[in-house]
């Protein structure tokens, strides 16, 4: 699932890794996106979200609900939100005014378009500490898909392949890297794809990870 | 530091490893320790607490205050609340009148009383998932400073011999125990030593774990 409505949903602006907090909106998507959880029964074995707060934070109101706070959360950059480069921060109708309608279209929905990027790399203890010295300079979604499908394959299918359900909780644009994947949608075809804030979808999958059904809880 | 005020505090219940919530007091007491710690800047890199909500909700309400939230979390059993074994859920005072003044301060207080034991264990899937096939019986303050006192050497110790500051987030009991181990506190004098709701107690330490000062925030 993706994060409740953050500040910058709000306000209608890119964000990528800036580490903006949830509105009291995305609160209450939280808790009712762990509410319909609750009404499946689905227990699982682990939690897998990213490093930014909005995602942690969404992760966290759902496993209130569902009494599942004890299990075990990964927290990886690999599940960070595309970095949308010199573009956070701005709001997206000013964008529009500044690069064109056409530009804007390709870097929101296109797989390979790259955003601008940013002068110079950040700093950020989090992903120092977990072995990335620099963030990106920004993100195509295909860059996205590159870095957080590995951990798929490695962390997310292995627990899959031994029957334990797993909980995801990321972001938008990572959300349809991750969807892309499954679906196997093409470069083209995903650019009709959108995740709405705090909307579960829960897949089924058989033993070989097939999609035996998709459903949006809501 | 001890979790917030839960409803067995509040009903002056034993609890244990029953999975009992928070109170609002309790909530608010998480929020001010967050508080407090941020004034002092700590950098955290790693969370330790038990698989008990009541410390988890504690652990994540404080890196909310401290904008620390990616910070990994281990949930441990090791860090649990003494096991109570059959007092859990009775109250405090009517087990006075049931047992006596006397038993019931040795069962409390003292290192080596275990409490009346359950009939037998209980099946719980957050300790299977770990490889714990039953919950204990029920707990002397000796028999928990035992199972967590291997957690602290193998986990935590290292983290801070490498410099790197860490946050524990546990249970009256268990922290007893802890700071019996941390203080060189004899058998008999851990007796008068009690923690706090939500009070965080600051340790810094040499480069042999010696301990150089000691803060409670307030």
């Amino acid at each position: 699932m993706r994060h409740g409505e953050s500040l910058a949903n709000r306000d209608n602006e890119y964000t990528g890794w800036t580490d903006v907090s949830l509105t009291d909106k995305g609160v209450q998507q939280a808790i009712s996106a762990g509410k319909l959880i609750k009404e499946t029964g689905i227990e699982f074995s682990h939690v897998h979200t990213s490093m930014l707060q909005r995602a942690i934070v969404t992760a966290d109101l759902v496993l209130d609900q569902i009494n599942q706070n004890w299990l075990p959360i990964t927290k990886t950059w690999r599940l960070n939100e595309r970095h949308y480069g010199a573009l956070r921060g701005l709001n997206k109708d000013k964008t529009r005014v500044m690069y064109g309608v056409e530009q804007v279209a390709k870097w929101r929905r296109s797989f390979d378009a790259v955003p601008p990027l940013l002068d110079q790399p950040e700093y950020d203890r989090r992903y120092a500490q977990n072995g990335i010295l620099s963030e990106p300079l920004g993100e195509s979604l295909h860059m996205a898909y590159d870095r957080l499908i590995p951990y798929w394959t490695s962390h997310v299918a292995p627990e899959l392949l031994d029957g334990k359900n797993q909980l995801i909780v990321a972001h938008g644009s990572s959300l349809r890297a991750l969807i892309k994947y499954l679906e196997s949608i093409s470069d083209a075809g995903i650019d009709g794809v959108e995740v709405e804030n705090g909307e579960p979808i829960v897949y089924e999958l058989d033993q070989y990870l097939n999609i035996v059904s998709k459903s949006i809880l809501k």
